[in-house]
């Protein structure tokens, strides 16, 4: 008697965490990959597309009918063009992890100010943010799975110790990502004679991915303004968050002192993460290639006495924990697999 | 009727600055590179160490009798090994701008904190920190001129405007540089796979280019103690300093508003560099191309009205305006040259 | 009934390749990891030294009375130094995958002209060499197996085809490897400022590579002299060999007409290749991106029909196919696993 | 009493050649720039198109009447187009180098099969090849240059001691190029992460800068049949072209004995390039780095004995000596100016 397998297939699999997700998936254990559908590449083998992942399967033009008929769907369409997919999906049942920043944000007023206004706000309610050290137990259940973008999945676990216990006054995340972070799509930024020997901030002030980690950091406890700017490395794969907490209440101006709630700082991440497959705290700081395809999120805290600042590192592979591997990570809960099946 | 050229020697030519700092001099159109010198490299030529720099002297071994026959000198040694030669060559009343550490910080105390017990504290007061844009007129008339540390000259141009009028609270500095800056050793931290596709931060948090920053804001008239993180990216040459301002009265936690003292952020800084040659002021982010192999400190100062921040970002060349242009650029001054001379 | 998993130890693990055959084995379903040694970094953690690897053994000093009880060892010790090790695991009936040049090379006069006189030449003649492309069948037997360099193994994957017909009269091979490929010690040569933005050949005109590769087309059908050279890329890992084959007798000068053993050289490569689980036609030039982390040795080739020359492109991952997988598949092979266990 | 100084144009100086052109000649002590022009770009400024070059110019849109008043005009124009444009300037007397490969063929029918039917056949005759250190003098006197392709230009440097010998039997070009060379499109090909830790060969078997080479070796009295072989490797600017030589009466299948006239190969480059300022041998191999931002060949010459081969490698920068640079280099010839004026 052998468990039956799941079926699953990939919608926009011809981008960067699209393909991704699609070769974690033809090599699971457990899911079979039936689909993998994209537009302009549609016709294209995905192996021809991306040699090193290695998936034998011809990327297919959308035709809802048919490939609706899996059991789970990873959705990676552009922010604003996944909301109309998930929704056709969610009406046939299928269990959707949506890779967009479509289903994220649980304000619409936020969503619209950052966004556009929410093209299928029926859903936001029923949608579940996809990281499992924040949110496991919804996961499980969950039909809709919005997968948190990269920045915001270093950062909470950077920060998220602290933010349940209600102590962070004021933050400044200053992020690094390669250049895989900003997609496939051929353009000035991207071509490899703008990145190379290159180093520049992007974003700035407004960067998208802000509301989404004050957020979850309110969910948590600690409501507060953060201070968020990316910026481009030129290296591929990899993105690192420097965060400078000031610790006291939230909303306060902070306080030089991190009080008796956070005396053994690292104790309280060694806490937070004892059970955490996927957390690793080392006492250095970490570098990317620590984490180079893998679901691992690492991180390493520091006491600045000078400054009476907190000082948190975490580093992960963009593609992966901040995209592909977290998405896969939230199947295996919702399909009641192995956490780290096929992702370890 | 010609001028007479100035000479000037070397000391220390084997590393990343010092090769620098000689191409520099060895191309300049008024000063006579004599003498390049150094220890283990001693019989080697400087164009067979670095072709490109195309130097065609031969490194010597330090004769002090013979090298200190100069007019000026660079002394471009280890910090704690240079303070010896500095005070044999101003004994001999060699002009001297020392590269290293040595006599950039002007309380003892704070020096022997972060370093070790001051090998010629007699010399500290005659000293000069040479960062032409703040100290031009003392820099003229010295004998000895303390060279800024790279990650200092970046800060210390990002932050003046705002130092100056004492509206500096607090501020966060992350700072990122390419591998030049770790110097010529080869060890396990340079080696190009420990660099390649990584990136981390190091020196947490404790790095002793602190002290240097916060005595140069205190003398601009804030006074503040900063955090300041370093990250060691892939590239060879090149810095990228980004500043998170909080306003305020120095001391103090700070405030969201700005203050009417600087209501218009941008023209503090347009006006106060309307006049500087090596300044440049942008709207987006620079970056750290844009100012490869240039004296050039290129500046975009951003409001974010979320949180009341300054954020300002600056890149320079570690190697030269972060070392040996910026020597040369006090070379100029001290010795009545135009100040951009064999820099441009 | 289970199998019984089979010993092993890694002697040498604290560089790049004996480091990731640790790895490769430490996750393997079959073997079982005994023990990691090494000398200057004895008593270090391997995940400590290799974060990415995720090895949580301590490498241990050489106690060869304790280390050689396991059923096989592989060997990633230098040229010179490894053939009294491996006679010692011999002695002891452990069997081999030595990574060296020391057994590699079956005519003991070339191994002293290229590298020193031998230290173990007793154990030659039982030595095999561990391309199991070439020679699967001995490998299964094998007491010792000595793992082909990196040039050899991808070199030797894109000219067996033709060399099995007898029909190389003269070869270039151009060479191009990525930085991994110079080992762990920091010199120089590996410091990254030398290495970014940089590509030079190097080992000119004799690079120790080449007798082993004269010597495998001379057991494959054609005895020829080949001119080889090697070049340093900013990369991590990877290697390129452009191998421009002038068709014809060895020996001879070769001809232009590449006559009608080879008629058609595409099919003779599809031929030869067709049941090979670890070699990928393709038809355009591949990159090194494409088999990085595997075991895969990917080729296309070309024929020029203004010069008559064949061009065949090989490209592997020198760390892996080009070192400890490879080493794994032989291990595979040696105790009755699937050829691609562990390394797939 | 001065010179007056010619006045200059660059057509096209939205690309990276054309911009740098523009760059050398705004800073030229002796040309005066007075336009650059661009299609899709007209309109903005060079210097925030292109900030390390500082040329505070807008690009224009083309109008033939008004720019066509200069004295001499660069065109940075793609092959096929730029011919046009060439006929326009000649007819009005402007003097011309042409950075296309439009007028580098003398044959038209061999321009008809790597291109296509030739736009302006009646220029070709008086069209110059615009390599200094093969046709000084010609470049002279010339109304109208043709500017070398970056790998000729090497090539030729590398081979031209030995075809003026008439003893080039064969040879095979194994040339690695930087991504500027494949210009500024941004393309899948030049996305940072199709680049970066990569290598792959490109226009395999016939790239478009054969037939040049072949070209000017006939010219110089060796004529060959060539296997060119570009590669794309992870850096911005540079390149290396490894050639492989075959001595022997050309059109022969070569010989193994160099032969008295080459007897000693290192003094034939010595003597060869004795008094060309912008060559430079080597005893090792030379990296791209070092002649990086300059206008200089680096080479270095080595005799296989054990194949009788002699491999030449040269260095360029693609971007100067191979396109900008080598482009006023010969405006410097053209008007009397010291060769190396505005490129040392």
């Amino acid at each position: 008697m052998t468990a039956e397998r799941t079926t699953v297939a990939v919608f926009g699999a011809a981008g960067y965490t699209g393909a991704l997700t699609a070769r974690l998936l033809h090599r699971h254990p457990h899911f079979r990959l039936e689909a993998v559908t994209a537009r302009a590449d549609a016709g294209r083998r995905l192996d021809d597309l991306y040699p090193h992942h290695r998936v034998p399967l011809v990327l297919e033009e959308l035709e809802l009918e048919r490939h609706a008929s899996v059991d789970a769907a990873v959705v990676a369409y552009p922010h604003g063009a996944a909301a109309e997919l998930v929704a056709e999906l969610r009406a046939r049942d299928v269990r959707v992890v949506d890779l967009s920043a479509d289903f994220r944000l649980r304000d619409l007023d936020v969503y619209a100010e950052w966004y556009r206004p929410h093209p299928a706000p029926e859903l936001i309610d029923a949608a579940v943010y996809g990281l499992p050290e924040l949110h496991r137990e919804q996961i499980v259940d969950a039909g809709l799975v919005a997968n948190p973008g990269c920045y915001p999945t270093a950062t909470l676990l950077a920060l998220a110790p602290l933010a349940r216990r209600g102590v962070i006054a004021d933050v400044v995340v200053d992020a690094k990502s390669g250049v895989s972070g900003a997609g496939r799509a051929a353009t000035d930024a991207t071509h490899f004679v703008s990145v190379d020997e290159n180093v520049n901030a992007y974003g700035v002030p407004r960067h998208r991915h802000t509301p989404e980690i004050e957020q979850e950091l309110a969910a948590l406890g600690s409501p507060v303004t953060i201070t968020f700017t990316p910026h481009l490395l030129p290296l591929d794969q990899g993105e690192l968050v420097s965060c400078y907490v000031t610790l006291g209440d939230p909303g306060s101006n902070g306080g030089r002192d991190p009080g008796s709630a956070v005396a053994d700082i690292k104790r309280v991440y060694l806490e937070a993460y004892a059970d955490e497959p996927f957390v690793e705290l080392t006492d250095a700081p970490p570098g990317v290639r620590d984490v180079r395809d893998t679901n691992i999120c690492r991180l390493s805290v520091h006491t600045d006495a000078r400054t009476g600042r907190v000082i948190v590192f975490a580093v992960i592979d963009n593609l992966w924990k901040g995209a592909a591997s977290q998405a896969v990570q939230s199947l295996n809960l919702m399909f009641g697999r192995p956490e780290g099946e096929g992702i370890t």
